[in-house]
């Protein structure tokens, strides 16, 4: 099996074999030394890597000049080296940057602020630096407090890079498939499930848990991506995963709602992914967006489950919740209410949603359009069979990147169009990328 | 059983029930607040806590203004808020923060500046946000290269947070013990192995790969800090690391040097914990000082063993090698340098341990003195019996921390006081602490 992730970087990824000729001498010596340094644990993006100096809002700017519109990075969510943020930062790095072992007042005031975004049942925190050291704390609270090891995750999922969490990753594998314990399910894609999808993923997940006791592995958890990134972008219908968390609790799991991609107001209508679909999940992870490209992650959990892992085990994080990453994190949630981002989120992404749903039935190429708010995927088919075309989508990527937009891929196959830009997305921006992607199309 | 850390962190961090009530007003909401949003997760130092606000060099000053002389952290290494690290963070921040799948020059300027510090057989690199994300990476390539699982640690090892990390960190544990497939090993301490440490070591590692074959463990790797910080610092004899490497490597083996402490010039006379006693490793992991507080981690490993790593998988880390993180890299290995940390690491360790040891000879409370560079164990034990005295260290340390002294503790028993201060630290604030030592002993 190759999974998806991989897939799509194989795709989409500098080939240094076959790419590097066709380079110029500065972008052709950067990548030797990328190559001679990181060797095969380097994927650089695009078939002419980006050679970047500097960014700003929506934009990123490259050693020549060239400024490039940035539909792909969903970690500086506020914008590219947003001011406030930039400004908090150089401020209290010249000022104190230790660990969470000594009091300082802006952990507990951010602490404060970022749980009352969440449901007041999620009452503690742990801090991290990664969301995959989120996803890996949660698995194992889970782990304790259920006495089980088995886990629920969706066929391309991508929770992060750990030994653990990467066992619950499939799209992370190049060969073989995930441990004994994992049980996969199928997205909620009407492809699969048909035109009731919340049914038939609920179900998907009933069986999913039957499948894990039917080999001897007790159900920890169903460990899940609200808006299912890597398996190619799922956002609805709204309430879908009501079903399958009844489920789980059901069978006495817990539900681990991944927000490292679909959190911090990214879907515009609610702050959290899990929110928009009505469910209270156990333990909530965080990452990416959450200190606009300092290295923050996090757990919000259930009070009586971090007191049950806190009576075998120690937990610190030597970087965690350094003042540092904490004044960036504390800009982000400051900069996303003072400037009305989920807001935008929402009105953005309906209109980009929308002309990309008009461009759709014009276009034998494109497909279905999903999304909530900033998060849109874009099927990729080919005309003549509407089936999923993955060097389709690798085409038109490369080809948004010579017309300076960038944007992703995701999707089991790689056929999935990803958008995912920085929050601060104008309907201007959104048009450009429209008007040049019709261009392109066949 | 309780292991060495979390009978530390039981020694001298805060203790809300016994301790909330002797604390002034604003401490004491300051704690209730840590309290409510991090729960039994958060363990604050001392039981009169720091309320930290700004530092530079080896101080750290409070709110109330108070100034602390700061032997503990080995973080900010290269001193609290260094001026050359701060201005390059003030800059990158403001200019440019992304993933290191775009091209971008400091990466690759600091790869092959760090590479040069490093053996030639360790030609590749994998950037982490953690040292626990390094040792987490460094047990996966380690068990694909060698299809073992058996890992030989020492007793109180701590490697990190992960779930993987915990199973080979005995220290972790509140209750239980590691897993099957891991054998604990005693440091390289006298009081086990007689006068001859490094043959009793090295017998030890030998029968511990014996043991892990006799329960059906294929070894995998000896995972080791070679300054064993966590066990209570041991570094003598120089060599002492090498029967132990052999020997794991006539199993078919790997030998994982865990770097996150004794890296980066701390033990004075080698750039490299593991240089000082002549090995070399098969994987090189790091962490802690490697940006002076910004998080970020990597792993250094020889090419053949990454690349059978990544035919299995792929390894992405958004946040790892970030231009931020680079930046701030980049200005400890200038600052190592140009400050000439290295030789003072040597000459104040040097000269703290002397005036340690003949402090020692005077003060019963004291024994063994042990360490390299800036990196220190003392030992304190009962007066009359000279047994290890955990109670004693910790009535030290918080007293201490009433004189403006901030030390920690190690060992399995949490008798160890450990030093391990910025790598700036001065002769003067060296015998400061001494002196006052000196006079808080019974």
């Amino acid at each position: 099996m190759t999974s998806g992730t991989q897939q799509i970087l194989a795709l989409n990824a500098f080939r240094p074999d076959a790419d590097a000729a066709a380079l110029g001498g500065t972008l052709e010596g950067l990548i030797s030394r990328r190559t001679a340094a990181f060797g095969p644990g380097s994927v650089v993006f695009y078939r002419q890597p980006l050679h970047v100096v500097s960014a700003r809002g929506a934009t990123i700017q490259t050693v020549d000049g060239e400024r490039f519109l940035d539909l792909y990075n969903n970690v500086p969510s506020v914008g590219h080296c947003h001011p406030k943020v930039v400004e908090a930062v150089q401020k209290q790095v010249a000022l104190l940057n230790v660990h969470t072992r000594y009091l300082f007042d802006s952990l507990d005031d951010y602490a404060e602020r970022l749980c009352a975004t969440l449901p007041p049942s999620l009452g503690h925190l742990a801090l991290t630096c990664t969301g995959s050291e989120a996803n890996d704390l949660a698995l194992r609270i889970a782990g304790i407090a259920t006495g089980g090891k088995g886990v629920v995750v969706t066929s391309a999922a991508y929770h992060g890079n750990t030994s653990a969490v990467t066992e619950v990753s499939p799209s992370a594998y190049k060969v073989g498939a995930p441990p004994d314990h994992v049980q996969t399910v199928a997205p909620p894609d009407p492809t699969y499930y048909g035109p009731d999808v919340a049914a038939g993923f609920t179900a998907a997940v009933e069986g999913a848990i039957a499948a894990l006791e039917a080999r001897g592995h007790k159900l920890s958890c169903l460990l899940v991506d609200s808006i299912f990134s890597s398996d190619g972008v799922f956002a609805d219908p709204v309430g879908l995963l009501a079903g399958a968390a009844d489920a789980v609790h059901r069978a006495q799991g817990l539900v681990i709602a991944d927000e490292v991609q679909p959190g911090f107001g990214r879907t515009g209508t609610r702050f959290w992914g899990f929110a928009r679909h009505g469910i209270t999940p156990d333990i909530v992870t965080m990452g990416k967006p959450m200190a606009n490209g300092m290295a923050m992650g996090g757990v919000a959990v259930r009070p009586e489950l971090l007191a049950r892992f806190s009576e075998k085990f120690g937990y610190f994080n030597t970087f965690a919740g350094n003042p540092v990453a904490v004044a960036a994190a504390r800009a982000v949630l400051e900069v996303i209410a003072e400037e009305g981002l989920m807001a935008n989120a929402d009105h953005v992404g309906r209109h980009l949603k929308g002309r990309l749903e008009d461009l759709a039935t014009r276009a034998p190429a494109l497909g279905a359009v999903r999304g909530a708010g900033l998060y849109l995927g874009v099927d990729v088919v080919a005309p003549d069979t509407g089936l999923p075309d993955p060097e389709g989508a690798s085409t038109l990527i490369n080809a948004l990147r010579h017309k300076h937009i960038l944007i992703g891929a995701a999707g089991r196959l790689g056929h999935v169009l990803k958008l995912r830009p920085p929050l601060c997305l104008t309907v201007e921006e959104a048009d450009r990328f429209v008007d040049v992607l019709e261009g392109l199309l066949p």
